[in-house]
């Protein structure tokens, strides 16, 4: 079940419209040219989770575009309105299970509008969440390093290659990732022209070291350094809030694949999946499945803090 | 006026529709991960140009998405039925103009289609020519070099990345593009990390040089290798192979950008605009008015013999 409501200025809560009727302009620029951007957050119990931090990125992701979208209040009652529409019809379709908070995906999407026209088109999506990320937390990943073809240092340099925006122009994404299913792997870490570790297709990719040289164990987690041109973690961001108060020192990158090879644990990390633990790279086991379940448990209680 | 015609195998020549009224899904993989192809070509009093080299490229491009699509047969109906819709609409809203063919846009577009359903989406659009393109070839083009960031061999080892496939991730080219405005200049040229020519976001590149060291003129047509993962142009191809026979020597790249610069000529050169001539790149001027003219001249004339 998929709801859909489209930003409207006549309709201030956003309008609902029927998921299984068109709903778009086959001239629309979204799917022309990929020429717009989104965001997708997950929804607890009817209540979107980093909403703040998800609207901030996505109002970054517009000025890279050169793209004015909708202002944060109309995404939020649009947001709400969905949320509502969809908890609604689960709740008919269904006896609410007791024990279990009820979770769906939330996307916000905004393209540049029909060719000609220029007034962007804004809806927000929601559906529920795929029972693969939940396996993905629980039995972890292989992964496949697979080459961006950017250097890390292009970024500032050469802004209309839209790095650190979330746009919608993601076939190399989804073609990644058909590369490593046909090669037998579940996911993919990106690395850059000069073999620096980026992101993964849709996902922050972290590493945690333990070391306890003076006796005192030292917990240190690591992400790769914005500079390089990826997309600003959420949730990455969120779990390192929550990790710095429980006492893990925090590193920000450059990370090499020597460095992920040699960490205690490496997971994928986002909105939707939260924290999967990656049991292998290019076919090398990382750290035990022991030390990987006992850090990932750890952290995935730190994570759920924050939601 | 914009004619709509979607492929759909209960209509086996096309199913028209209203382009003014949605006919997308919003959960289209073509609009929600820019994850489709395209194609776009110029048909002239009614009658589709470089058909075949358009099929062909658009099946290449599926081959490198892993996307089925329809069968050519089909697409060649659907053409026909927009075509004659077109041109039935335009013959009714103006007398027709006696001197002047009539052209118009015909886009090829398939989508990996709505999410979880993954049965292509695809459809013909046919549509009136900017006259903007005319404009660009009596003027010729101010040209910026910008980065593309990839490396000109990374084609054949990281096929992921999608390279001379007509994806509909276009969302760096249409970025590109906005840049060079911004600028002040009309259009751009790509370059490789390794400094190569690649091509522009939306066209091949051309250059001539004229040589004449043995007392007999030689003309030489240049354009950057396959290789470096540029998109093969199908207008290029055709120019070549007029040119071949009225006495052009052909060369395939290397090209560097000290190339162009030292050529008689630069044109950027695609289905719709035809042949620009390049003014200027970087705002160094490229050869003289004179020869720039004289050249395109020639070679427009060479083009027009294969529309």
């Amino acid at each position: 079940m998929t709801v859909l409501v489209f930003l409207d200025p006549a309709h201030p809560a956003g309008r609902l419209v029927d998921a299984a009727t068109p709903s778009l302009l086959a001239t629309d620029q979204g799917v022309t040219r990929g020429d717009g951007i989104f965001e997708s957050l997950l929804a607890v119990d009817g209540t979107p989770r980093k909403i703040q931090a998800h609207l901030e990125r996505l109002a970054g992701s517009a000025r890279t575009m050169d793209l004015v979208i909708p202002a944060a209040e109309l995404w939020q009652a649009a947001i709400t309105t969905a949320v509502t529409a969809f908890s609604a019809s689960v709740a008919l379709a269904s006896a609410p299970a007791a024990d279990a908070p009820a979770q769906c995906v939330v996307k916000l999407v905004v393209t540049r509008g029909p060719e000609g026209a220029n007034t962007p088109t804004a809806w927000v999506q929601v559906s529920a969440i795929s029972p693969a990320l939940a396996e993905q937390r629980a039995k972890g990943l292989d992964v496949l390093l697979l080459e961006r073809g950017y250097d890390s240092g292009i970024s500032a340099r050469a802004p209309w290659l839209l790095l650190g925006a979330k746009t919608l122009s993601y076939a190399v994404n989804m073609a990644a990732l058909r590369h490593a299913h046909e090669q037998g792997a579940d996911d993919v870490i990106f690395t850059s022209g000069d073999d620096l570790v980026l992101e993964g297709p849709t996902s922050s990719v972290l590493l945690a070291h333990i070391s306890d040289d003076s006796g005192v164990p030292v917990k240190r987690l690591i992400t790769p350094h914005l500079d390089t041109g990826i997309l600003p973690g959420t949730t990455q961001g969120a779990l390192f809030a929550a990790a710095k108060e429980a006492g893990w020192e925090l590193g920000y990158g450059p990370v090499t694949p020597a460095d992920l090879l040699d960490a205690d644990a490496v997971w994928l990390i986002s909105s939707l999946r939260l924290l999967a633990p990656v049991n292998t790279i290019d076919g090398k086991e990382i750290g035990t499945a022991a030390i990987r379940a006992e850090l990932s448990e750890e952290l995935s209680a730190l994570l759920a803090t924050t939601l």
